[in-house]
């Protein structure tokens, strides 16, 4: 957005009354332009067993790519063939350690993206090596494969500096989904984040079914490495609205509300907490970190979120549940338990609540109010690292 | 339309003899700029019976409006939850006299359209009072919920002074339907006028079946109070075209034309007319008004079309057949006839050839002919009325 | 593209490395603004059979056209009615020799497109005579209709002269398929022409199961009249690309690759050539000419392709397969051989592959190699046959 474009529209504010309060994000100008999301990070984009030897086509921070396996290990290319802009995921591989592309056979290196030989001009093609794709660096985690978006042509960090910490060095169970959904990266970000629409907008997901929901929350947000934390100082089940009425989401068929703010889960306190997780000594439940990943902290499980950007309006959604656990056993069952209900209930009711409205947000104009203070910590937090990584730290 | 992008069609006329004509509607500048039609009127918009408690999304003159019924009063309000641009029209109530908001519960009162709980920030939510969402005058006429779309914030005129005076004080029986059709409303109310079309597209229409349409009329234009009239000086049910042929729409069995012009209905004079409609003293068959009705006036009951603009590209049609009826009985029988067959022919295979008509009319460049003295009249009835408006009258 | 857009595409290509290579058209700038054809050519736009009573629309190098056939004859009007812009394809005939507009019924005469009478104005409607739609020039070959499309509004040069020298004045029989493509025309006929694609995009057609497709070749173009050839001068069936590995297109099952190289097809020097098609001396299998006609030349029959622009993104694709009989047997014989394989298998399946291809290209930006001199002469070819005739030749 332009500063043109920033000032008519704190023009328009003034004299419209339909859309009142901020009307751009121009006090975070780094995250106002990351549409297509932040580049210097690595990204999941899709499960392991999906990328084999037939090229996939995949589309990151509005970038194209192809992904294919060879001899085991991905790889990933610029989806386009520099000859005449025919997509290399058409193609397929003829030689091994390569990737053709479908229409006049230009054979391009997985490692580097030479050229290294073009079939339908013989031998001595004098093309060859004259002609390189970008590539992109690859990595395997979680079962996903990532991608490094570059800023530029940099190296590539070690993806176990941006991974969630307690992912880097302890064995876990997990199962997760993931999908294309329609709406920016940072409306899916913040709609994650956000502390006040869970508990209003989810308060009739079956996955909270038997578990009352809170009515409204006092919250403060804490700071720790790369994470910031939603931290709940009070929790309140039931409110009256002066000269409106009063609301709560008990129902008599629920669990009684817990009588104790806590802040592992949201629904009291635990008898027992994973000792991995209890190791972590999380502030607070909810987490967020660059470029976009969530964490929500149960006793004795930990649900993530990445939202990956496609393209300015189109996001991909992983929701990936995680279980540390003590014995091979406990692994099978709490992997049984995500296929029982976990994945149908949280990973698809629960979660496409929000995708409805991460496709119906729209905003700025935007009118905050008390509880996104979590909203414009993670806007900082994000406004930070750019300027970080600028003055070279 | 800028000057610049008129001049640029006036100059492309001068040199491509496929677009000959008329390049603009400049003579008509308020009109050619209402492509999302004239604010500060009336529109009708849905049925009564459609608008309940749960609320339900319309878009007139461009606007996003929320419709909801509440003790039985119908409301409008823009439909932009201001939090964070989410439609108001995907919530629903949890309080009397308010809407809430389906993502965070922020909820507004629908007198007033001010904040007056959000169920997740608690009763001392300081936000509470802060924010309005902007609200719509309602009225029911018709059997239909009416909005007023002001000009800017200025309170409405009686709807009783925009209806047709006859819809006013008189009592009646109709039938009508409504959709959203594609096309701007200028050229559906255009065609709902025209003095040229119906004779020639209708000729095949299952209503006219057995009543010989004109081949060609004379016709003048009469203003009386804020209607303008088509009278029908001549009406011709057959001609010979030098040096082409003949043409008549009348076959062996259909009626044979009337000998007589006459302008109550087109097709002679009838034994007898309404009351009602007798008092009115029409001067001709078709009359329009401002923001776009239509009154077609046949013996014994009136049909009125509403043109009512969404967006540049599309309007809503709404055909309304009215009858006075002297007895309950005769009301009864009019409904009778309306739903056994005006609904389906009139309002169903008829209005369809309008329809296709409205949906390909791409104009202007356009080489007006002399019946199309209707359509630059009811221009110059729009123009005028802006004018008199801005002249403060 | 304006000097401002090539300027910048220069400049990204300076820092971009994933769009390597010629960045613009601009070395055949006549070639690069002709998105929508060129103009001044004949164009065949449908199959004769089905241009008929009942109209019809086409659209040619963005032009938008009305044909219908009156007395045998077949005519073309610019399909808009000048009156309100409904199109005129939706119109049907109300009197011989004319066609009315569906909405008013303004009647234009085929020949000239003067507006002759108008059935809802009567015999003296003061607008006859004074309004003409534009109308083309028609003429039917190779049981199509073929339209003239004008520079400005000269008169049309004889079809003759632009249709394959071969066909004028040759007894033939043929079978053809015509469709709707996605794509740039440019791109079908650079596909079509295209030296390097057509022995690996297509060596899996079944078209080609039975006989082997080279590996690579050297090539070069000859000139002839209007036409460009490309001339084999080596065609290698097998390769060794160093450092990659072997590839051929030969299979146990497929007929031994022929030894000698040949320009008459590329499977080999046949038994027996066509008299009709060895009189013409040919100096290769495929060559092409304006406004976009590609001939592949085989030892008993010839393959032309027609790429005729619709619009920018769309194109219309014409295969015809020609066979000069000595008798009427062996014409009756080549149609049998026709609608038994060479329908399904060549204008189908083979040509199919191609379309997908058409739909991929997306250059500039691209990176030519050796064998696109066929792509860069053809080029040229168009972009001096412009020169040339603004020269006045």
């Amino acid at each position: 957005m332009t500063d043109t474009t920033t000032a008519r529209a704190r023009r328009r504010a003034a004299v419209d009354p339909r859309f009142p309060g901020r009307q751009d994000w121009s006090s975070w100008p780094a995250y106002e332009a990351a549409a297509e999301g932040f580049r210097g990070y690595w990204y999941p984009v899709e499960w392991s067993s999906r990328i084999t030897g037939t090229p996939r086509a995949v589309t990151v921070c509005g970038e194209k790519l192809v992904l294919i396996r060879d001899g085991g290990t991905a790889y990933a290319l610029f989806d386009r063939c520099p000859h005449r802009g025919v997509p290399l995921s058409m193609g397929n591989q003829q030689f091994p350690g390569t990737l053709s592309c479908v229409y006049h056979g230009w054979t391009f290196d997985l490692t580097d993206g030479a050229l290294t030989a073009v079939i339908t001009d013989g031998p001595d093609s004098p093309i060859c090596g004259k002609v390189r794709v970008v590539t992109y660096e690859v990595a395997e985690r979680l079962g996903m494969v990532w991608v490094y978006i570059p800023l530029a042509s940099e190296a590539a960090p070690s993806i176990d500096e941006q991974l969630p910490e307690e992912l880097v060095g302890n064995d876990f169970v997990m199962g997760g989904r993931m999908g294309d959904r329609v709406g920016n990266w940072r409306f899916a970000c913040e709609n994650g984040y956000d502390e006040g629409h869970a508990k209003y907008l989810h308060r009739t997901a079956l996955w909270r079914l038997y578990k009352t929901m809170p009515t409204w929350n006092l919250t403060h947000i804490e700071k720790r490495g790369r994470w910031i934390y939603r931290v709940q100082d009070e929790v309140h089940f039931e409110a009256t609205f002066p000269g409106v009425g009063t609301w709560t989401n008990y129902r008599w068929w629920k669990q009684r509300p817990p009588t104790e703010t806590f802040n592992i889960g949201n629904t009291g306190k635990p008898k027992q907490i994973n000792p991995v997780i209890a190791a972590q000594e999380f502030p607070g439940f909810a987490s967020v970190s660059m470029p976009g990943v969530l964490r929500i902290v149960y006793p004795t499980f930990i649900h993530y979120e990445f939202y990956v950007p496609v393209d300015a309006d189109n996001h991909r959604y992983i929701g990936v549940m995680v279980n540390f656990p003590a014995t091979k056993r406990s692994g099978y069952w709490f992997f049984a338990r995500y296929l029982g209900w976990i994945r149908w209930l949280f990973h698809g009711q629960f979660s496409g609540q929000d995708a409805l409205m991460v496709e119906a947000t729209d905003a700025p104009p935007e009118r905050l109010y008390r509880p996104d203070v979590s909203l414009t910590m993670w806007r900082q937090l994000a406004q930070d690292a750019v300027a970080a990584r600028q003055a070279g730290s």
